[in-house]
């Protein structure tokens, strides 16, 4: 494995969910990292991904270096042929490939600005890391996509699925900020890659953009949606085709108990950080059927194996 | 041991103190760690309490994931049942326990707000990481009490004791901010803890809780308290009655070579960082009988030795 | 070794930068550094010091610990008797020797404020923390010298000469911020204690202190300095006599290929960052005869021996 960005990087979606949970059952610490460094950079905030992917990387004896960039550094240029008399101090073709000598793997956290629909949808950062730093890169969240988040939630459903072809549902639900679309697209393309029947339900304007949702089934009726689904995965997202707007919306998307007795005692799933009563009830996230912390640990084996493909592959 | 806030999370603490001594003695580095780790959350700025937690983990072979809350990562809610449509991203029902996923051990830094007693006084955010993240905690200075500091502070008096009895008194000294109870409190109480006269000499006022400060004797008189102590700690904290207020003090507190004239020679102690020639002079600090360096040193080993029991009771 | 601030504290610099290169092919891991601990300190932003530091200590076994000055601690008081009644929180006669308690050696980073020249020569952060912390400690870039940075210049230009006494050019180079002196004045001391002919070229009025450009030729006339050049150091840095301007300069001092073809098919050196088209070329950085990325990645080594001599010597 040369980089882990998308599903689209493996070649075997479900062999790779399959071997995740062999390593959590039964080989969560080698040393198989000795010696090599993992450099973990953040453009943004992060709680999950930050702790997880240290834990991964301790847990296979790696050592990590954390770089929040603007903070411990300073501001990065990404325009090629840039006059650089401004705020920016340093280029990223001189930056990555430093980075490239001092680390064996490069983490990157990076946002979307949710204004350019075009050089968000470009992955300008990512792919300039991945350009110019020459060693193996994983995304620890994109301005499109959270693959390691869409990894460990395939794994919480396999370890939670009763029978062969469950039910998914991705359903939007309110919020009050301008929210990414990269967890919604992230789990769209894996749920598919990994062989999962995905229906997504959300208001009309809120489509996402279909290089992501192929092979899935739009409704717009969130209760027809909700039919019979196993897992309920419940995320909001800003628009994509009125970018990064929020659009009005009249009706209520909330989930709430009545609206899950729809279900086949569907099991709830959310990536978190969850604004509790806003995107989804209190009821419903304290109650038996939430997966949410269960997701939350598999962040660990989801990082872990990414890490342990690029060390065999590439080491 | 399932939590370290308090000494009285501690059955035996004269034992503890003694524990520490033989384990700086001669056992300054084990493997019991390996593979574990510990998540120090810091919610305010710390140098030593930060430096010394690591450098105990690492004399251990334990990892370390440092996180600084609202730096690295974003605001918690605390509030039960609150619609989250405002400045916090995730309630601490949901952070707590996946910090507790990801580590073996948390460790919180925690200041009071010293505008709301109750609140401060209810450690509710220690407690709520206690109630949510099922793991071992460790205070690494709460609201009301700095525990690591106490058990330094004890070792650090047992080193330099001459008789059995010694006579210790806290004093308040003077400050140009509204500082915590937090050190005082806790001295207070391990010292009782661990056997000790504690007499606590402060302008009127300045009168701690009593919750902790049971045992004790209170003297308004600085020099009458004064008289004959073996070791003297020096230490600011805002008014508990006139919740976080600065009273105006009309006496001078600060102490000087012709008050510690009236001692037994005594050892100064404070937790530092210290305000010098406001808390305490130049004179005093740099004097053969301050203490303060061993005290800052002893904290290395008062949190080994409590990561080492949570380790062998745990794990 | 004792600490690690300037050549000066170097007998044999010459041997030093062999023993890089020996450390670098054949040595890189090992565990002289097991149980050990480095202090990383910094008071400004960093990039390749602080990944290139944490990497060489984890090669050497040792363990890290990082502090982002005021940001993750708060405000040190340097002033000798001062009266701590304003905004710092803790003096460097306390901070300090608590981490050389706590750490075994300090590596620190501290800007010049380039308003007070009398101030940044005296190198009072570096030297307080040297006359209080009772341990080793390391440069990793001060007031006025940069030396982890030249130990790498010249482990560079060692695996890059092909004469023994190659003609080695330093050219002051535009830039929009008033720019330390501090690598000029550094790789000027390393080039000469290395044997080394070093000519610096820079506009009237940018002359370097004496005190580290002894030995070193000074020519105004760029071209002419860079008359068959085999190396070109290129650095912008404010100047030292109207202490922290910039000056006003006609000229033109950007390098380009035309001048380059004055030299020696000279390699071309920058310590990074480096502002694009401001202070060097795209054309000129991204040529087959930059080393800067060779630069880069010997600052690992660089700061690997220096570890690997203060622990041989201390410990």
């Amino acid at each position: 494995m040369k980089q882990f960005t998308s599903v689209k990087d493996i070649p075997d979606p479900i062999g790779l969910v399959q071997d995740t949970i062999k390593l959590k059952n039964n080989h969560r610490f080698s040393d198989l990292g000795k010696n090599k460094t993992i450099g973990l950079l953040f453009f943004n905030p992060s709680l999950r991904t930050r702790m997880s992917t240290q834990k991964a990387a301790q847990n296979l004896g790696m050592n990590h270096i954390v770089l929040n960039v603007g903070q411990d550094g300073w501001a990065l240029e990404f325009e090629e042929g840039a006059i650089m008399n401004g705020t920016t101090v340093e280029h990223i073709k001189d930056a990555a490939p430093v980075m490239g000598l001092y680390c064996d793997i490069l983490a990157i956290r990076c946002f979307p600005n949710l204004k350019d629909r075009e050089e968000d949808y470009s992955e300008k950062i990512l792919q300039q890391f991945i350009k110019y730093c020459n060693i193996p890169v994983i995304s620890l969240e994109s301005a499109t996509l959270h693959p390691l988040q869409s990894l460990a939630d395939m794994i919480t459903i396999q370890e939670h699925q009763k029978q062969h072809t469950p039910k998914i549902v991705l359903t939007w639900a309110p919020h009050i900020k301008p929210i990414p679309q990269a967890v919604a697209n992230s789990f769209a393309e894996w749920a598919v890659g990994c062989g999962h029947q995905l229906t997504i339900t959300h208001p009309k304007g809120y489509e996402l953009s279909e290089h992501f949702t192929e092979g899935t089934v739009i409704e717009y009726n969130q209760e027809k949606a909700l039919e019979n689904a196993d897992f309920v995965y419940v995320k909001n997202w800003s628009s994509y085709h009125e970018y990064g707007k929020i659009l009005d919306v009249q009706e209520n998307w909330l989930l709430d108990n009545q609206k899950m007795s729809i279900t086949h005692h569907a099991n709830i799933m959310h990536c978190l950080p969850v604004r509790r009563n806003v995107e989804l009830s209190d009821e419903l996230l304290d109650s038996e059927n939430s997966l949410v912390l269960k997701q939350a640990e598999n962040r660990i084996y989801a990082a872990q194996i990414v890490l342990q493909k690029i060390l065999e592959t590439n080491f």
